[in-house]
């Protein structure tokens, strides 16, 4: 089946629109029709080449949310006209330690929604600025939040399950100080995710002009951290920090305010590298630098689950798919509250 | 009280003879007659002034083991003619969080055994390469190994407590695959701890002559960490790696042997920083940077009474009080195995 799509041909080149074609369905896949895409930063990075080993023609996009079409015949868990959603996993090993926790994002087989190796043409997987995906139905997350919000849903699949499960797994809940950094697609997830967990969630960010905002996202406090001051007012009192931030900063100062046994967890990969952490800050307080990356299929279903129990959505601004490399642009400078979101309908316009 | 010590005047100048006073035991306090004290890396850092702050006469020691002399009226846990040690340690807040969870090892007011503050003259601690020494009974642990060993008992003070704290607390034991970076006086201790616990545990070290001690040591295999061929072999294959060396290397080949969710703690801190570990090396298996300093007054008894009950001691190279300028110059060398120890008893001679 041939669909339009959104892609680029060589990372000096824009987008623009393409055709690709999509397997038909095998037993155990799902074919999805794309209502929504969510526009995440990793996807400027690998159209652009900025990462190792991009394939060309490459399709960004695994913010994914739509309807079922059609599925295979052994697929019990999903029939045509469900909402679902697809993240950054369309593929693993299926067997391995990762896979049997139900950590998918931890295997070593792994395949990305885009610019993973694949069978289908052309060989690598073509993500979400697209009309139609087929997914083996373990990687494909049922949807429950009403169908208004459908588009707002979309960047949970990752900004969201990014942050969540970080959270999750440090086991954050009602009695704990926890910060963000960074309030940006990721970071106000985290301070969505970590409020409604219960957390007393202080917000990180170098400018003055989005504490107001940070405070209407569910933050408690929000902290200038270029400023010393107030930063040392919060000296060794956090038991976790979420770092969003994709860009190399300096990360001792926020070391300095994690408790005793507190952990700092990266989310973003820098292009440079973070200054190196202090080893006296870590040894002092028994403090931690970790990293998280996505998060498995069962996880995402849980957060999916609880955003819907919990009223959660992404804050987004609807773009045309033509408009998809103004938004890069736009992105790129920090002009988003606080994520783009693909209305698939408009590639037929 | 006036006794006879060995320590500098300036940070030039080479350790000698001096005399020092201590105070009269308080209600709470024990005297020790100090018999053994072990040497240790951070000594030579803070006489050397190496370190920020370093205050003259500098006295070092804080691997002290020795007999009780007198108890004050109010010391129940302690009395004259038992065997003793005291480590890094000799106050804390003792009303803190730390203090009250038994980590006074993080409290903010530990005093250290020797360059802390203090009312005792002259101002500042003074520690075990001296003949006496008065510390609150809170600070004083009980030896429980035979006599013969007690030369070897007084690493455990420092070196031992220093690995044996973070294998506890990231609950290393039987069915783990332990790593130990380095093989020296904190080294050979954390090989021969984790293997107690039922680890297997894999010593790193950068020289091929180190192959057989480590084996000796405890060691179920031993890695040359120059030989890239050899850790491809142990990739993602670690629970925990404890890395004991306090000088500047790489540390991502290490987080590479990470399994997921794998540490990798910190326990001596370089001169000057570490490259900065690669953010996707940690986000890629959601591995962790730790950091451990020393242990808690509880768990160092703990640990002297693991170590009592499993036949641990350190292997340690005896000097005389007059040898310990040259000492110094072979642990910078790296010519000892694994740990020297004074014998105070020569400070009369
Ligand atoms: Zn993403
Ligand atoms: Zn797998
Ligand atoms: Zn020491
Ligand atoms: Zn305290």
């Amino acid at each position: 089946m041939t669909i339009k799509a959104y892609g680029a041909h060589a990372g000096d080149q824009p987008l623009q629109p393409l055709d690709i074609t999509r397997r038909a369905p095998g037993a155990h896949d799902v074919q999805i029709e794309i209502v929504y895409c969510g526009i995440c930063h990793s996807d400027i990075h690998q159209v652009r080449a900025e990462w190792a080993g991009t394939l060309f023609p490459c399709v960004p996009g695994h913010e994914i949310v739509g309807r079922v079409a059609a599925v295979g015949a052994h697929v019990s868990n999903h029939k045509a006209g469900d909402l679902v959603g697809v993240g950054c996993i369309v593929d693993s090993c299926q067997h391995c330690a990762d896979c049997d926790d139900g950590l998918e994002n931890y295997c070593d087989h792994m395949v990305g929604t885009y610019n993973g190796p694949t069978q289908d043409a052309p060989g690598h997987t073509l993500g979400g600025y697209s009309q139609q995906i087929v997914v083996h139905e373990r990687y494909v997350l049922r949807i429950r939040h009403a169908e208004a919000q459908l588009a707002a849903v979309a960047p949970l699949l990752c900004a969201g399950i990014t942050t969540y499960s970080p959270l999750r797994h440090w086991k954050i809940g009602p009695g704990h100080k926890v910060g963000v950094v960074g309030i940006g697609g990721l970071g106000h997830m985290g301070i969505k995710l970590a409020h409604a967990m219960g957390a007393h969630v202080v917000a990180f960010t170098t400018s003055e002009s989005k504490r107001k905002a940070a405070l209407a996202l569910g933050a408690n406090e929000v902290v200038v951290s270029r400023n010393a001051d107030e930063m040392a007012v919060h000296a060794k009192s956090f038991d976790f920090i979420l770092n969003t931030v994709a860009v190399a900063h300096d990360l001792d100062p926020f070391f300095a305010l994690l408790k005793r046994d507190g952990t700092m967890t990266l989310v973003g990969a820098p292009a440079t590298p973070h200054s190196s952490p202090d080893v006296f800050g870590l040894i002092m307080k028994r403090r931690s630098l970790a990293g998280s990356m996505i998060g498995g299929i069962p996880e995402t279903q849980e957060m999916l689950d609880f955003c819907a129990e919990h009223g959660i959505v992404a804050d987004i601004e609807m773009i045309r798919a033509d408009q998809i490399n103004d938004a890069y642009e736009r992105m790129l400078k920090g002009d988003v509250k606080y994520r783009f979101v693909m209305d698939i309908a408009t590639m037929n316009a």
